[in-house]
C-alpha cells in the first residue's frame, strides 16, 4: 500500500463515527486494521465465491492483530440471505466459545455485509465489526451507513438493525476480479448520487464511462470516494432514516418490486435499481419535475453503464398492479401509502407519493417480457 | 385509575429516555397510552397464560387510540424465547402489511417482553414498542433497560438487541392472578437490589417479606417503584453494559449456569437468580468481601421469599466442572475468565474474577441432588 494513494472518508456518528479507507492494496496489509478494538478472536464471514480470492490475504493481515482467526463461508447469493445462513454465524461463533470482544469482518458484497453486520448487532447484543466490501456496490453503498438485514420471505431486508460498523476498507484492487453484471450493478448506485445530490458528479460519470467499465484505478477512486462523501453526508445527518436518508433509496422502491417479483438474485440488486431508476425518473417527468431530455439522459446512462432500462412483466393479466401490491409492502410506505423518492433534474431528490393510475401509466410504458 | 396512585419513574436515555408507570388499574386506562407515537396499527403480543386474562382490557384500551389493534398469542414458557416464535411475530406484522410505524406492545413477563422487544428492535431495523409487564419479575427487571434476547441452543439471550420501550406500564393489579411460584421468582430480582444498590431496601423487604407474599398493594408500589428507580439509575449510565450495568447480573452467572444446565424452564429464571445469589454471596464470602453473618442472612431471606437456596447437580461426575464449563459460555466472560459480580455487605457490588479451585469449592457447597 502506498500510503499517499489511501483516502479516509469519515462517517460522523458521534461517539460510534468510523473511517472509510479507499485505496489500492488494503486488503491484505496489516496496517489497514491497526488501532481496531482488541480482542482474543476475529471472525472472518465470506462466501464460496469470495473466499478463495481474498480469504488467506485478510486472515495473515489479521493474523498481526488477532491471536485467532476463524474463517466462516457462506453460499453467494442474494437467495442465501436469510435466518438459517444467518444461525450459521451464531453457530460458529458460540461453538468457538467467542466473547463479546469479538471481531467480525464482512469480507464480499452486498449480501454478506448485511448478514456480517445483522450477525454482529445481535450476537450478545452487539459486538464490533468491519466492512471490506468486494464489490462496487458495496464498496459505494451497502457497507456505508449501517443498514444490515435479512430477507423475509414477505419481504426484502425486513428484519435487520441500524448498525455502524467500526472500519469500512474499499480495497480498489479487488474490484478487478469482479463480473461484469456486478461491475455495472455497482455503477447504478453510483449514477444514483448524481441526480439526487450532485449533477457535476453525474457529469463526470457520463465523461468517464468507458474509464469506468475498463476498471482504470484513477476513475474507480474518484467515484468510490465521492459516492462515499455523499452517502457519509446523508446518513450522517439521518442515521435512522427518520428523513433526508430516504433520498439514498431513489430507483429502490421499484427496484424493490422487481427483485421481490421475480424472487431474490433472479436479478442483482443494482440491476433492479438501475431499472427502477429508469422508472423513478419517468415517474419525476410524469409528476412535472424533470423534462424528457433529463428522463432520456439518465435512461441513456443507465443503458450505457450496461444496465437494465425495461422492466420485467410480474404479472401477465395486471403487471402494474402487481408491482403497486409489492411496492406497498416497501418499509418506506405507510398506511399503504407508497413513498416514492423522485427528482427535480437539479441535483436534489425528494419524497412524494403519487396516484396510483400515473404510476400504472410509468410501469406500463416502462415494462415488458424480457 | 386513581391518577394519585400512579407513581412515574424516568429512564433518561437522552432523546431516548421514556417513563415507567406504576399504580393500580393502569393496564386497562386509555390514560396510559395517551401520547404514544401514532400508528395505523397496535400489536399486541402474548402468552395463552395471559392473553385470556388482559388481552382484551389491553386492546379496549388501545382502540381509543390505534384504528387497527392485533393480538398475537404465542406459548408461554422460556423454551419458546427461540427464533420459530419469533418469527410468527414477523409473519403476523408482515401479512398484515404493518409498516415502520406500527407499535407493538408486550403483554407478559420476561419471556413476551424480550422477544417483543427483539421482534420491535429488527422489524424493519425498528419500531416502537411498550412494554406491559405481567409478572413482578419483568415489572422490577427485565422490561426496564432495553435489553432483549433470544436463546440459543447454546447459551441463554445469546441473540438481541440493547432496545429502548417508549413506555413501561406496570400494572399492581395483575399481579394478583400471578402463581406463588412467579411472586418469589419476582422477589428474587427485589432482593437483589438490596446487596448491590441499597441496604436500606434489603431491610425494608425483611420486615415486610409477609405483606409482599401476601400481594399487599402498598408493599408491591414500594418494592417496584424503589426496584426500577435503582435500575433506571444504573442503566441509565450505561445503557450497553460497558460498566456499572453488570453489577445488575448479581446472581446471574451461577444462575444461568443453572438454567441451562437444567434446559430453559425446568427453573424459573428468578428461581436460579435466588439460588445464584446464595452462591455468589458464598463467593463473596470465600473472597473475604462480606462475613458469615451477611452469607446466613441473605441465605435466610431468599429461602424465606420460598426461593431454593440449594443448587441443583447438573453433572453426577464432575458436577463443579460442569458449572464452570457453563459459566464460562457467560456473555460476561472474557478470553475464557468468568466475570463474578460480589458483594461487600454494604450495598455494593464489583466484578471480580475468581480462582477456579475457589468456585469449585463454593458450588461442591451449595448443590445437591433435588
Amino acid at each position: 500500500m502506498n500510503t499517499d494513494e489511501c483516502h479516509r472518508v469519515r462517517i460522523d456518528f458521534g461517539s460510534r463515527s468510523y473511517p472509510i479507507l479507499i485505496g489500492a492494496g488494503l486488503l491484505g496489509d496489516p496496517r489497514s486494521y491497526a488501532d481496531l478494538p482488541l480482542a482474543q478472536t476475529a471472525l472472518i464471514v465470506s462466501n464460496v465465491t469470495i473466499a478463495p480470492l481474498y480469504a488467506q490475504a485478510l486472515q495473515r493481515a489479521l493474523a498481526a492483530h488477532y491471536p485467532r482467526v476463524l474463517l466462516l463461508t457462506l453460499p453467494d447469493g442474494e437467495a442465501h440471505k436469510d435466518w438459517p445462513h444467518l444461525q450459521f454465524i451464531f453457530d460458529c461463533l458460540l461453538e468457538h466459545g467467542c466473547d463479546r470482544r469479538t471481531v467480525l469482518f464482512a469480507l464480499g458484497g452486498g449480501v454478506v455485509g448485511d448478514m456480517t453486520g445483522f450477525a454482529a448487532a445481535s450476537y450478545m447484543r452487539g459486538v464490533p465489526f468491519v466492512q471490506v466490501p468486494t464489490t462496487l456496490l458495496a464498496q459505494v453503498d451497502s457497507s456505508v451507513g449501517g443498514k444490515t438485514a435479512i430477507n423475509h420471505r414477505l419481504g426484502k431486508n425486513m428484519i435487520g438493525a441500524f448498525y455502524q460498523p467500526v472500519r469500512v476498507i474499499c480495497d480498489l484492487d479487488v474490484l478487478r476480479s469482479l463480473p461484469e453484471a456486478e461491475l455495472s450493478a455497482g455503477l447504478a448506485e453510483v449514477i444514483k448520487y448524481g441526480p439526487i445530490a450532485d449533477m457535476a458528479l453525474l457529469d463526470w460519470i457520463e465523461s468517464h464511462l468507458p474509464d469506468l467499465l475498463d476498471r482504470r484505478p484513477n476513475a474507480l477512486a474518484h467515484v468510490v470516494r465521492r459516492s462515499c462523501e455523499i452517502k457519509a453526508s446523508v446518513v450522517g445527518s439521518d442515521e435512522r432514516e427518520t428523513g433526508v436518508r430516504a433520498i439514498l433509496n431513489f430507483g429502490h422502491t421499484f427496484g424493490h418490486a422487481i427483485e421481490a417479483g421475480m424472487g431474490y438474485g433472479a436479478w442483482l440488486h443494482g440491476q433492479a435499481v438501475g431499472c427502477g431508476m429508469v422508472m423513478a425518473t419517468l415517474l419525476s417527468h410524469k409528476l412535472g419535475l424533470v423534462d424528457a431530455a433529463c428522463y432520456e439522459r439518465l435512461r441513456g446512462l443507465i443503458g450505457a453503464a450496461r444496465l437494465p432500462v425495461v422492466g420485467p412483466v410480474l404479472d401477465a393479466d395486471d403487471n402494474a398492479g402487481r408491482y403497486l401490491d409489492l411496492m406497498r409492502m416497501d418499509k418506506k410506505s405507510e398506511a399503504g401509502e407508497i413513498k416514492f423518492v423522485v427528482i427535480d433534474g437539479a441535483g436534489r431528490a425528494l419524497v412524494r407519493s403519487a396516484p396510483d393510475a400515473l404510476v400504472r401509466e410509468v410501469i406500463n410504458a416502462s415494462c415488458r417480457e424480457h
